[in-house]
């Protein structure tokens, strides 16, 4: 099989894998197709909710007998380890009859960490991995955990083109229009936990919750930046470097303000991407969307975002930045 | 012909009269295109330097006995005014041989206005006004002079993500890489005269000229903002309302900053495009690109801006906004 056609397959089983998100907490969101050595798909899976059963045992399950000389392939390694709420998918994948196995992204969990592999080799099963960024980017709430220790962190600012967020009134609804404000429900429903500043939640009470048809189970817990208590229903985190203890099991954290709380996220540098939605309008001297972050020089500035997508939304246009990995940590 | 093509020869004298700017001023650069039956293009001018000859005459000169059954397409009405500075376009098109004459955008001059094309069909050469959305924007300092009484005014920003144009320090150099500032000098070359607030010449002493190779005579004259005299080599201009009178030539004018000219020329609604180079920095806390400029709700601000072009210039964006034509005047 052409390498070419195998990251194709890896990026069908990324795609699925993202079916999981977030519901697969605390196990990362994997994907998984079984593809008989015709080209036909033969099976699919993804992880479900609670993180168990996992992608290759949902769709071994699927396929039965016909998963017999199929392919598999899966965005994550194969986890090693028996658990009481379940087999090792490494001794499914090894019983299964399958050829061959294509993996996305190896498993930084020690407990598989290239023993996956190792077991289903063992059975005499055809094992490449394949670093693929499409299954890399399908994980990266499970790798920021692994590599940083904490959720990946999505900033979310609905600016102006002059970057305000409100006029000085404090008059901010809506700065976007429907188009972007169902785009922002979407990334909220792919997130496991989301904050506010300690201001925001006493002037504008946010519910925070998702508002989309189908979607409203999705509601990501909600957590605001606050040395005090946080209120019924929230959860207080008095430092962003506190992010990856005081949020065990959480992959994906979404940031929607305050100037105050991004800034502090900036500052501690505990931000991965920024969503930024601008409308086509200028305020003119209203409230910035990010307070002081500590720059001492303009340099200091430069280098740490890389533009990953654009996208018009009704008027307004949503432009993602991914934290440059070469910026310094 | 059918009208596709006459509207692709509209557009090709159009990306001519570009060659006439800005120092056809204080006339339109209009472009012209002699095309013989065949379709094969016989002669080509554009508006000189100083404003004449014009560009009909430079293509009927350079064209000579090849004129004959030729079409000729200019981006502006010809002319039907003798001055001492040279004879009406409109006559030399009458004389000239040629069969048919394409035009794409009417002159909203009184001494021309429909009359040129009058003295032309009345020599009995077809004559066809097509209103060409190219021949407009080559013609829109122009044409903002006759419907507005004021030039062509770009407002360009250098901002970071956040909307800020240097740190609280003060510190501005720089924002954006060198893609985007050499792309703001080839902005300057097309304008007739560049503004920024008296701040911005106090703090920065700028020099607002183009630095681009074979461009340096291109820059353009040197206006402040203020209610004060100006220094020399630059001239006053106490307020955006008085824009007009104070410019009586200008086609085209650049505000360059700071904050408070922005300010003033959007508070005025004299902007009528954003040229907006984004560098993917985030500054937070820094100076806000754009000072109050009186909104009392967003209500007031929706509306006025559409996107028009947006392209990557190394690591920064350009995002042009046009001031939409329904916003309220």
């Amino acid at each position: 099989m052409p390498l070419e056609a195998d990251r194709r397959w890896l990026g069908a089983a990324a795609r699925l894998a993202l079916r999981g998100r977030p519901l697969s907490r605390p196990n990362p969101a994997v994907g998984a197709l079984l593809v008989s050595p015709l080209g036909r798909v033969v099976a699919r899976g993804w992880t479900l909710a609670g993180g168990r059963p996992h992608a290759e045992a949902v769709a071994l399950k699927a396929a039965g007998p016909a998963a017999n000389e199929a392919t598999l392939y899966v965005s994550l390694e194969p986890c090693a380890h028996q658990s009481q709420r379940g087999p090792a998918c490494a001794d499914l994948v090894a019983a299964s009859g399958i050829a061959r196995v294509v993996i996305g992204c190896g498993d930084p969990d020690p407990r598989t960490a290239g023993a996956g592999i190792e077991r289903i080799r063992q059975a005499g099963i055809a094992v490449d991995l394949i670093d693929s960024p499409a299954c890399a980017a399908s994980l990266e709430g499970y790798l920021t955990r692994a590599h940083r220790g904490r959720p990946h962190v999505t900033l979310k600012l609905a600016l102006s083109l002059d970057g305000c967020i409100a006029l000085v009134s404090g008059e901010s609804q809506w700065i976007t229009g429907v188009e972007a404000r169902a785009h922002g429900h979407l990334l909220r429903a792919r997130m496991d936990a989301i904050l506010v500043g300690g201001g925001t939640l006493r002037s504008d009470l946010p519910r925070l919750d998702v508002r989309l048809p189908g979607l409203e189970s999705r509601s990501p817990e909600r957590w605001v930046l606050t040395h005090g208590d946080a209120p019924p229903g929230w959860q207080a985190l008095p430092s962003p470097t506190t992010l990856g203890q005081a949020m065990p099991q959480a992959q994906y954290l979404l940031i929607e303000g305050g100037a105050g709380a991004a800034a502090a996220f900036l500052a501690a540098d505990c931000v991965d991407r920024l969503a930024i939605y601008r409308a086509p309008i200028v305020i003119g001297g209203g409230q910035p969307g990010i307070a002081d972050i500590g720059l001492t020089g303009l340099s200091e500035a430069h280098g740490r975002w890389a533009l990953s997508d654009s996208r018009q939304l009704g008027k307004d246009r949503l432009e993602v930045y991914e934290r440059n990995p070469c910026s310094p940590a």
